[in-house]
């Protein structure tokens, strides 16, 4: 009887070993959560944006997704599923009533959402715009691509395509600022640094195929000489692909465009479309989720408390762009 | 002994359920090790700067060392003591040398640097520049304040303290690129919004305070209805507010300095100094540790291989800035 005594004893300090090692190491220890960020299961990030049906969305999202799991943390994506401020907005009321850790919006407009960005702001919820912003709002941060410099490297590109010389037109859609600042850049940078060069038009392609493929065989007859076109839209530029392979004699027409749905990476592996500029769409939907994490978790630097006008995060950050040729293309598509 | 026996099963069986919980979620299983962000205590970042002994590092020291509190890792700083390039390329040769995970580099200026930056580059170690970058280099990433902007704040917050009216001037480091901008944007949003505001003169205050004392006591006299001085270093900010507190009448100047020195926020609480601009620097500090510390456990997305051309992180981030006056100024100390 005392030897069964014993091995109770045994037992009972092993698991009372065991029980104590746990609790010592084991996630509910203060040491491990302070050193590691890491969040919650039941903490859950909202993306959302415009259109939801476009593909330019997934690599923001995957960025998203990527943070979420990096931090332990659960994301969800809701979309409008049209070009509607008025979606938009109630997606984001929903989104609001279900008191999510942070909201990333991607703004269909300047101006329609600042009403709700800052009704989920005064409900604690903290937001940052992504993408489109919304400059009057107090969403706490921008993360986006800077346009101008977007249009300034697509000019160099096509200096380096013509070597250095001929007519080019640009195809965009005036009155959308991005797109407004991509063909500011272009034009300045060829105004200013290549003298044999002429911007000769720019044209309205209103983001759409087929107006954008016949403005361009418009902007061919009127300009012979023309050498080169670079659109500011993915659907546009597939268009304007789409006029040149349409033509008898097939026009040396260089085409620059913008983003890299698989239409344009088609085209560029094609050849139709020379360069196009692909955004940095990942780093910011990654970087959106460690910023909302931050401000929920409180591991931002304190506002000061009698103005809280100090910016507890990066107020402005340029995603980066980078230039995709026939060199390069085949790491673009989705994988 | 049938009683006996179930008892050793129990607490056998309750033993089992605890080792198994324990290797479900103890800290040596591999779902928290992919779940949450966390380095190794071996892993070393540095921070490299200029004027080691200035008090304007700390704060962004402090945003580093936040960042390696919260990631699990070492961080360490390391400063030429002057304002010497060839002693900062020397002091960055030497971190090279110890192999660490990550350097971030403010750069005494825009060039000098470029060829050590880019050594440790190709030495495999991640490299961000803060605060003040060097554009030729290939470091990953540069994190600071957007001057142009500060300077349009400073405007703004000048014809605020004026009533939109009067005559003002600047002080400056010509030359400078970080001072040039805050100059311009002060200058250009003074003439593009304030009709009855005037800059009369752009002076060269060295950021020296007996310099920029002269200088501001010459400007007194040269422009009896002088209503305001904004000045682009806060060394130079306390040499003017010297000259005021120097003259016999007491000139109702108003006076917008920048950044927070002890100094600056002693005369700030005293009334000498109207206002400072603050820049995010802990931000600086903060997110470069994060971005390198993502670069080194290849956490952003990969660059395609074929051209390395694409950005990994984002390439520049707008940390802020927020307006110091008396009625926040307490919680500008340090801490």
């Amino acid at each position: 009887m005392k030897k069964t005594l014993l091995v109770y004893m045994l037992l009972i300090a092993a698991f009372a070993l065991y029980v104590f090692r746990y609790e010592q190491t084991g996630p509910l220890n203060g040491t491990w959560e302070d050193k590691g960020l890491r969040g919650s299961i039941g903490e859950t990030y909202m993306m959302i944006t415009f259109q939801s049906g476009l593909e330019y969305w997934k690599s923001g999202l995957k960025g998203f997704e990527d943070a979420g799991d990096a931090l332990g943390v659960t994301v969800e994506y809701r979309g409008a599923t049209r070009y509607d401020a008025q979606e938009q907005t109630t997606v984001i009321e929903q989104a609001i009533a279900r008191k999510p850790a942070g909201i990333a919006i991607s703004a269909i407009d300047p101006h329609s959402l600042i009403p709700v960005i800052n009704k989920a702001l005064d409900a604690g919820i903290p937001v940052v715009l992504f993408d489109a912003e919304a400059p009057g709002s107090r969403a706490y941060s921008f993360l986006g691509t800077d346009n101008y410099k977007a249009g300034v490297t697509a000019a160099d590109k096509m200096a380096e395509l013509l070597g250095r010389e001929g007519q080019v037109a640009v195809l965009t859609l005036p009155g959308q600022q991005n797109h407004e600042e991509r063909s500011r850049g272009f034009r300045d940078t060829i105004q200013r640094q290549y003298p044999a060069m002429k911007v000769v038009e720019v044209a309205d392609g209103r983001a759409d195929a087929m107006v954008s493929r016949d403005e361009s065989q418009r902007l061919m007859k009127a300009y012979p000489k023309l050498a080169g076109i670079f659109v500011t839209d993915a659907t546009g530029g597939a268009g304007v692909g789409e006029a040149v392979l349409s033509q008898k004699n097939s026009h040396p027409l260089k085409i620059i465009s913008f983003d890299t749905n698989k239409a344009t990476l088609d085209m560029i592996r094609g050849g139709t479309i020379s360069a196009t500029i692909a955004q940095g769409t990942w780093n910011m939907g990654y970087w959106s989720l460690q910023y909302l994490f931050h401000l929920h978790h409180h591991l931002t630097i304190p506002a000061p408390s009698s103005t809280g006008d100090n910016t507890p995060l990066p107020v402005r950050v340029d995603t980066g762009i980078s230039v995709v040729t026939r060199a390069n293309v085949d790491d673009y598509y989705a994988k």
